[in-house]
């Protein structure tokens, strides 16, 4: 792994394949243009089974094809797609001020993104959402793009025998294009694309398809910076990230903003309310929607891809939350309620909520719905002002869907085991079935530092339960921003988290990778074992601290139980034995005996 | 947290209490000598709550009044007991032997421990088990002093109002030793308590308990000492490990052992057919009954306080298990197997089971019956193989019972989440309650460097559903052997994960620490919020990583969001103000506004 070298005062980000792995591209049967990427895992000859092909976000970063200019960004592979419906327009657009990136003047600016793309947007009043498409019986090359990575290059006529409990969701043998249309019309997926990130490799987000999950990576007036922050989108995707969160709040916000989405191959989300707030110098009373009307055009024409909207929030909500152990801990949450309190009127995203709904449908920017009252504590959790704010945003969900809008919902937050459940099938009833998008959740509050893993557990849980995309949580949750290796951590455990899910449900491409990397493990192909696994670089230099020889690469034993105990060894030559003779000759066979537990090196 | 220093040669463990901790000890009713510890986290008096007790398995070495001598260990406080029962005698007891350190000649012994204790046994054919006594009615001080430390000093009349889904556990509202008698007559519970392990600190493992954790460590062929063992043992207790396994493999694991139970106020559990195999020079087929017996003898006298015996892997288990993808994992399993195979005989274990619990009985030595056939993959999780060997563990239960003796039972290993309900389910039904001891289960394969996460996740699932100890895993799983940051890991995340397990359970003294936690979180109390922590020094220092100024030790801000967007200040406000004067006047109150959002130390 090195570090790509673009000029010095640009962003420097990783790039290079991960071990053993080619990416491949898989065209498209109805968009001859489209190039799908996955990953390849190659295996020793030895193991005489196919290579295995598992599910790429990382993007161009690593493909050795690719040269990386992050002041270039990215090919913008998607233009040719959108001019092609012939439903948009090129303009102006609106003019960058100073105030977007919390300075007095425009000559403040520190490092605007070099090249300024005119916006696109729809044409007249058309509706540009995947969602559009899907009702008029459109599969687009979005559409296919994402069916064809779902299937993970498998087979389409080798269905495996299920083996899971869906709770109610029907994930296919095989994802067709046609399917994904289903499920974006019935509102039960989406494809989160503004027609203004061209750079998008599309994926699609829905109970049906495998678990997705979201990194958060942003600076905040404390502490870090642009370049830090491109980094980390690039190395959250590294490891797996299928969409990234922009929830910067310092300054430059605007400009970051930019950098990352030229540079960003997956989709990208962000709060408007935190810069909405930031151009009225953080006081949450001074917010108006012309402020927010104004941003949030802003950032559709820069390509955010999905806007958290805390509209759910209503004047009636807050006092519902006084006598709560832990209040508010959304921050959208909270200022549109002090925002309420002060003005003592209803929230302007709730009243506004068509008007943003029409600015969504014109640059396609998916809809997640915040969830402002979500509990931050395990006492709050499952309370009246959760479940009340949930009830208001299936009604939003309508709305939205009644403006061909694309909608997520988010979730929580700090929820025991016994209780998560209860939030699924809840937001299943509530809101028709939209993609559910949960933060963790957290099963206990005691163990602050480590809760990527009191949050892995929720996250398993409910992903399992039908939740479709999960927030990740890193071990600085509640004490502070996270670093790179935080981001790595976070993603690798929520990783985890949504393949245990996927195999829970049943997903018929989920355990082909266990069972190759079990086969390794039985067969002491060591190399294949970290190169199949989601962090070869850390498996290796584990087994490496102990075993550091190249021969201990081969050897039929590890340092856990040493040669004389490997239950593998022993049970593979029982195996072995039992498969060529059968279980009689076999204890004959075995009075021969011999060291069956030698290392190869001896032997 | 210093490093104790007794003389150079011998083991450096660690002592000192945890920050802001104090070791209390309540004293018993029926038994006026015994001395219950428990861990008293003081608060800042801002907090006005009372101070929070917690559970600690850390014994004396938290304890700044008792000095720490590893060569001396420590203090045998159940003598007492033991002696005023009577039913015990002192007797020359076995003599060691060069193999049973795998050494030529004694004169090869590296480090004996310096004292050697005559040991004690059941006078005639008495049963001396906590099992024993429970069904002859009577209390013993073990029962009494684990009835108090479940208790965690809550106070008796003060029940919680329930909120959990227990799936038929029974825990209650205050635990008194007369039950703790109870679920040890019914088999449902058990005190692993060795006569010859006075150092011992009673604890009890069932169902209608805290769900507890144990900790393996141990040297192997290739790595380690006693010196390394001994601090990790202590180490691992210092974290919250509820009983220690010492898995050793290699040389002096006689003398290893001996040094761990002198120092280990927790139960010490071992696999004796690992010394036995050692002892026959690594020759699974060399093994006797004979050798096995003098080993168990051997380890009794020693005060091993729980045996895995793998007695419940049969021969015609054997062929079941030829199909599996990683067949057969466990060590023990694997040995058994390739004897039962080489011989064409059944297991020595299981024909000579009966004698195995009158050695049992007459130490109390408690029975942690081993899962041979546990899957070791997702793709082998509940096949026949696996639940063949659990019905015969539910037979050897019966006979363990019927000579008095506890028993817990093991269970896997890789079992995907939708799975391991009927593993929790099948183990109930067949073993008639008798404590279920897990190892994980690993809810994927693909995460080796990960796999505390990815066990931890399915830990937290069957300690809900009813399982009452968690073998913990640590990062190193399937790379090597876990060192001192590796045992730390791995114990924080079982302690969560029974923590999450105890909270969905509906645990009436649990959530008393989220509780806590979540409050001094909610009012910038930091250093409380750390010092409740599961985990201090690593909260404290991923804090001190952005905001290293003792100021920030109090600003209602941390880095993740800033002064400006801090929602639990906003909403500490906003409940502030309506608790003063309800929601109407302080919409009014509110307009006055004025900066709510800088810290401290701007104020």
């Amino acid at each position: 792994m090195t570090i790509n070298t673009t000029p010095p005062e640009l962003p420097k980000v990783t790039t290079d394949p991960l071990p053993a792995s080619t990416k491949i591209h898989v065209p498209g049967r109805l968009f001859a243009q489209i190039r799908v990427p996955m990953r390849e895992i190659a295996l020793h000859p030895s193991a005489g089974e196919p290579d295995v092909r598992v599910y790429d976000s990382s993007g161009p970063y690593t493909d050795p094809e690719t040269a990386i200019d992050t002041s270039a960004g990215l090919a913008r592979h998607r233009e040719s797609w959108i001019d092609a419906r012939g439903d948009t327009e090129r303009y102006e657009g609106r003019a960058t001020r100073p105030e977007d990136n919390g300075r007095a003047a425009a000559s403040d600016r520190l490092r605007p993104f070099p090249t300024r793309h005119l916006p696109r947007r729809a044409t007249g009043d058309r509706a540009v959402t995947q969602l559009a498409y899907a009702r008029a019986g459109i599969v687009t090359a979005e559409m296919e793009y994402a069916a064809i990575r779902e299937n993970m290059g498998r087979d389409a006529a080798l269905a495996r025998a299920r083996d899971g409990e869906s709770f109610g969701a029907a994930i296919p043998d095989h994802v067709t294009p046609e399917f994904v249309r289903d499920e974006i019309a019935r509102g039960r997926a989406i494809i989160p694309s503004n027609i203004n990130h061209p750079e998008l490799e599309p994926m699609v987000i829905g109970r049906n398809f495998l678990v997705k999950i979201n990194a958060n990576i942003g600076n905040s007036a404390v502490t870090s910076s642009m370049e830090e922050e491109v980094e980390k989108m690039v190395w959250a995707i590294r490891w797996g990230a299928d969409t990234v969160m922009d929830l910067s709040t310092g300054r430059d916000i605007h400009d970051i903003r930019d950098w990352i989405i030229r540079n960003s191959p997956v989709p990208i989300g962000t709060v408007p309310l935190y810069q909405a707030l930031e151009k009225v110098g953080g006081i949450a009373e001074d917010l108006t929607w012309e402020v927010f009307r104004d941003t949030l055009i802003e950032q559709a024409e820069q390509g955010v891809d999905y806007f958290t909207i805390h509209a759910g929030l209503r004047l009636h909500h807050v006092p519902l939350t006084v006598g709560r152990t832990t209040g508010i801990v959304s921050r959208g949450g909270s200022i549109m309620a002090k925002w309420c309190l002060h003005h003592h009127k209803e929230s302007f995203l709730y009243e506004h909520f068509e008007e943003i709904c029409e600015i969504c449908r014109r640059y396609d920017v998916s809809f997640s719905l915040g969830d402002g009252l979500r509990p931050g504590s395990i006492a709050d959790a499952n309370d009246a002002a959760q479940f009340a704010e949930l009830e208001t945003l299936g009604e939003l969900t309508q709305i939205a869907w009644k403006h061909d809008c694309q909608v997520m919902i988010e979730g929580p937050g700090h929820v025991a085991m016994h209780k998560i459940k209860e939030n699924m099938d809840k937001q299943l009833a509530c809101c028709d079935e939209a993609p559910f998008y949960t933060l963790g959740p957290l099963t206990t509050d005691i163990a602050p530092g480590y809760d990527h893993i009191t949050s892995g557990i929720g996250a398993a849980m409910i992903g399992w339960f039908g939740c479709a995309m999960l927030c990740y949580v890193t071990p600085k949750e509640h004490l502070g921003l996270p670093d790179r290796d935080d981001v790595k951590t976070g993603v690798i455990t929520y990783k985890i988290a949504a393949h245990a899910a996927d195999l829970a449900k049943g997903h018929p491409g989920a355990q082909i990778r266990d069972d190759a990397l079990s086969r390794a493990r039985f067969e002491f192909r060591w190399e294949d074992q970290f190169n199949l696994a989601l962090d070869p670089d850390t498996a290796r230099s584990m087994h490496d601290e102990t075993l550091p020889a190249a021969a201990h690469k081969t050897a039929h034993f590890c340092s856990m139980c040493g040669p004389k105990f490997c239950s593998m060894r022993i049970s593979h030559d029982i195996r072995a034995e039992a498969q060529k003779e059968g279980m009689e000759k076999m204890a004959a066979k075995f009075r021969e005996g011999g060291q069956l537990y030698l290392p190869e090196a001896e032997s």
